[in-house]
Order: C-alpha cells, then structure tokens, then sequence
C-alpha cells in the first residue's frame, strides 16, 4: 500500500472539517474520523500524528514553497514584491481549489484558543523562514524581518476576505488588493 | 498594608529576572522570588497571580494605555502615525526607564517556547485591540486591521533594535526610524 493516498488523505480531512464543525474540534476523536471517512484508524495514522495534523499539516509544505519561490525570484524584484508574488504562486497551486476545504479550517481554528495559539506560532514560523530567504538574497536581517511581516499582513488580509462568504475573486487577486491596501495605509 | 506597593513590584520583577537568567525560568519558583526580593509568598500573589506574570503583568497597562491614545489623536491624523504617536506615548510613559529590565524580559522569553506562545497571543491580542480602537475612529475594520498590524511592525522591528547592548538611542526615536523603514520597504 502506497504510504501517500491523495484520496485518503481528502476524505479523512473532509470527515474531520465536518466532525469538528458538528461537535468541536474537543469532542472530536480520531476513531470517528476513521469512521466517518471510511478508513481505518491506522490510515489515518499513516498520513497524520494527531487530530491536530489534520488542521496544521500543510504548513510545512506551504512554508517550503514560499521560501522556494522567493529564492527562484529575479534579483530585480523589490523584496515585498517578491514575497506576494511567491505567495500568490503558492494561492494558485495550494490554495485556490480548496477554498470550501480553507474557509471551514479558518473557522474551526478561530473558535479554540489553543489551536489558534498554534496558528500564531505557524504564523511567526513563516515569517522567520520568509525573513531568512529574504536575507539569503542579501537584505539587511532588520528590513528581512520588516519585510516578511509586510507580506504576512498581505497574506492574511487576502485570506480573510477570500473566506468570506459573498467573495469571489481567486485569492491571487485578493493578494494584490491586499498589497495595494497595505501600500495605501502605510505611505 | 496598601495592596500596591510600586517598590515591592520593582523588587520582585528584578528578582524574579536575576533567578530566569541565572537558572531559567522553569526551574525557578515563587518562594526563590520571594526569598530573592526579602519578601513573603504572601506579597508576591499580592501583586501577581503567578510566575508568568511576573513577565506579562504589564501587558494590559500598555494596551489600554495605547487604545487611550489612539482615541485621543486628532482626527486628521492619518491612522498609521496615530497608532506610532500612541506607541510613543507608552514609549515615554512606560519603557525609557526600564530598559534593561524590558531587555532582560525578551531574552527571557525569547528562551521559551511556552513564554514565546504567550507573547503572540498578547501580541494578536493587542493588535485586535489597536484595529477597534481604529474602527471606533470611522476606519473600515480591514484597513484598521491592516494599520494596527503595520504599527506592530514598527513596535516589534524598535524594540527589536532597542533591546541591542550597542543602541543608545530612546524607543520613542527607534519607533520614528522603522516607521520610515516600514514607509521605505513597503513603497
């Protein structure tokens, strides 16, 4: 049995998403995601640590994409621009088809404290790897810093309003509203 | 005895530092704090609940302090200086006369990962509150979370700077100078 089932991995964070949203991500058990999605338990222990992986395991793939574009980007580039343009890589390749999959996630994670305190970890973990691809690309670490939070602001504001109900836009373009909002509010 | 004793709150604090440094702060307990300062136990939960408030006992003084400020700013002032001028308030108020314990205090938590998590919630905490306090001024709330998380920046990236053994310079001067650092990379 292959250990990466694409398909497995869907329906066991399709069954958590809705378990979580029925009855809180608390009183959730990982025997129920099992069950719910069709699987065993030791499938689900095939692709995930805990309950928790299934909300957070795509952080680490994310970070690594973002840290890759920005490396691949043209020296040219100013550093914020690079950082959207890497984000926006990563919207279309890892986000875009997942919005239903993102908008529910983002919902389970705002209404329990500890799982949004792991959210703000994750969060400043990306700007710590952002900040270090910005200085492998010869900023000063203090502007690296500046810069990767910039573009962390960019991100979320997008992502904040790509969940919203009523919006439509893909989230490259709410990621370029975002960074003209930003460049608004700052100058 | 008066509940509030600005000496006995002085005492412990550098105390309670000196035993974090010198043995970390898991391994350090109240009764070490209070024997340190020549107080009671019974002093100590006078003024702090526990041990990590010793560390972030200050936090919502400085919160409501900012909020306070940002409310009393003239309304033609653009909300991003608004924020920077409040921050500068507390700067004056709260930090200039105690830098080395403020310098102590990150290096301490900067050790911990438990007090790193507490510090982001506060940090998300306080941003939420500076973006209400925008709100309530007539700012759309996503241009006022968007301000509120530029100030941060330029929070974090001036005492990133102030708490350096080789600045001299006070907070509120290093606060002015990552404005324009935030102004300049965001540009």
């Amino acid at each position: 049995m292959p250990r990466w089932e694409p398909d497995g991995v869907e329906r066991l964070q399709a069954a958590a998403f809705e378990l979580f949203d029925e009855q809180g991500f608390e009183h959730t058990t990982v025997a129920e995601i099992a069950q719910r999605a069709g699987l065993t338990q030791r499938t689900f222990f095939n692709h995930f640590a805990d309950k928790r992986e299934v909300l957070f395991g795509l952080s680490s793939e994310f970070q690594q994409e973002i840290v890759r574009e920005i490396a691949a980007c043209a020296d040219t580039l100013p550093p914020l621009d690079a950082v959207v343009r890497a984000l926006q890589a990563a919207a279309d390749t890892m986000f875009e088809e997942r919005r239903a999959a993102v908008t529910r996630r983002h919902k389970i994670v705002d209404a329990n404290p500890e799982l949004q305190e792991r959210e703000l970890s994750k969060r400043a973990a990306l700007t710590d790897a952002i900040a270090a691809a910005l200085h492998a690309r010869g900023l000063d670490p203090e502007i690296a810093l500046l810069t990767a939070g910039a573009g962390m602001l960019v991100q979320q504001t997008a992502i904040q309003r790509w969940t919203q109900p009523a919006e439509s836009r893909p989230l490259r373009e709410l990621l370029s509203a975002a960074l003209h909002s930003l460049r608004t509010t700052v100058s």
